[in-house]
């Protein structure tokens, strides 16, 4: 029997609410997700922020998980304590080691369901590369970002985020309760089949890289002065061209995008982003092959080799 | 020469944030407003919440406009503060006096633009007839409610709420900017109209009726056990009848609708009233014949009789 345990973090930002719903509803009936005896440890990451419904209570939990800040037990706000304290519990050298770290996540962006990965660690390529090929998400793969660190699932051997938008924060919201469901059980279900040797994995992954973030048009005093351009408001994963609209200013007058060709937006309009100075972050289209690597580095992971 | 003047509000709550983005440009860029001469007031209702992007600071302002809170200076919380300032400077016995309040709102609920009334003051049946046969926007009437009571728009002899949705909170967004923009203009001119008597009324308005509203299932501990099901979530101004899905369980149980017949739900799912206990508004849809009254009632305003 492996000692796999799979960690799954349901609001990690306290104002997207439907995760945490979910396995809520989950603690008090078992039944409605099928585990097929997965050992799985499930937490809220941030329940003071949740409790408030604020993304977070003094900083963001998901840039939390910086190295150094877990280190520097001196730095006392809210967030940091709760990542030293989920990773000295739940981290792969915690009191109750989990080996993959699975994030749930929502955004007002338009961007269905999707993966977020951190960097190009092969077993989260591969997990990545079975949703894909299961259920057809597209992968944003965040990396070369220095002013966006210290992700929770990169405490782990294996994590990624989960996304499901749109959904205005603190709304329980049908669709995405149904979606977040949709992508748990299938992930649960590619975990057991990892464990049991059965899995096929494909040969390719489309991977949307993160090229840049842009932010809106500012005033001198730092207020936005143009909107998302109403063809561009919900068109994540869609292509942007030199001279498409990108943002529009309240007389009419269009701004429009100046930069490489093929590149595609994601997170267009997150509402939680605006306070980063993200208005979207561009992306480029590619499709990789799925090494050798990946399998070995998952299987790896699944068959108690890295617990040895 | 009229001493009429119009009071306009909006970020009454601090995190529907498009209107007060729109006042802000509209101030830089006065000519993307046409207002014919009309003496306008401009305010934020709640500027401090509006830098937080929180809905209110103490207490809801929209709420705070009770006479008993107004009259008793004692009570000192930012939002009763607030609200006597704005009554003490623009109200129509204040230092700026304004005879008609016109409060811009956004929500999370898929109602379109609408206009939102609060009893049966025969001022505000003639400005909404008006806005709803140019714009074709519905009326919700919202009365009969001791629970929800001290809304800004009572403090003035006339006054009527807009409320653009769906938009997350927080979120500038070009579709809710574009309507406000638009409900703004035929409402100036509708005014500019009036002050001339070149105004024919329609001889109906078509009132959506407050009955009740309707809070979540919840567990014995008070949280939610349901959300909006699907077929009901989004789907406001469209009629439930005995029966219809109404709330859905994480294992698919559905909750249906045990009421009267044709009763026609508002404010499906807004963020903001999930506090408040309020999952929808339920309410009866109405043709009422606009009567004499109303007419007198704008024009008595317009024209100065109610300054003498």
């Amino acid at each position: 029997m492996s000692s796999l345990q799979l960690l799954l973090v349901a609001g990690t930002h306290g104002n997207e609410i439907n995760a945490p719903w979910l396995f809520n509803e989950w603690n008090k009936s078992p039944g409605v997700i099928n585990t097929n005896g997965l050992k799985i440890a499930k937490i809220i990451g941030n329940p003071e922020a949740l409790k408030v419904c604020k993304r977070y209570i003094d900083n963001d939990l998901n840039r939390s998980f910086r190295k150094d800040l877990l280190q520097n037990k001196n730095i006392q706000d809210y967030e940091a304590i709760r990542a030293r304290e989920i990773v000295d519990t739940f981290g792969p050298e915690g009191s109750k080691p989990c080996q993959i770290a699975i994030d749930f996540h929502s955004t007002t962006s338009a961007m269905g369901s999707s993966i977020v990965i951190y960097g190009r660690r092969p077993a989260d390529l591969a997990i990545a590369s079975l949703l894909q090929s299961r259920l057809g998400l597209p992968v944003y793969l965040h990396e070369s970002d220095n002013t966006q660190m210290g992700f929770l699932v990169e405490s782990w051997p294996c994590g990624l985020v989960i996304e499901i938008g749109p959904v205005p924060q603190g709304l329980l919201h049908a669709d995405t309760i149904e979606k977040t469901k949709l992508v748990l059980q299938y992930l649960l279900d590619e975990v057991v089949k990892l464990r049991s040797g059965l899995t096929n994995f494909p040969d390719e992954i489309v991977i949307h890289r993160h090229v840049e973030s842009i932010d809106f048009p500012r005033s001198p005093e730092g207020k936005p002065q143009a909107f998302v351009h109403p063809m561009r408001q919900g068109a994540d994963w869609l292509p942007i061209r030199e001279g498409s609209p990108l943002f529009m200013k309240l007389d009419g007058t269009v701004v429009s995008f100046k930069g490489h060709d093929s590149l595609v937006p994601v997170f267009i309009n997150e509402a939680a982003y605006a306070e980063k100075k993200i208005a979207m972050s561009l992306t480029k289209r590619e499709v990789w092959n799925l090494s050798k690597d990946c399998h070995d580095a998952i299987n790896y992971l699944i068959n108690d080799a890295y617990l040895v």
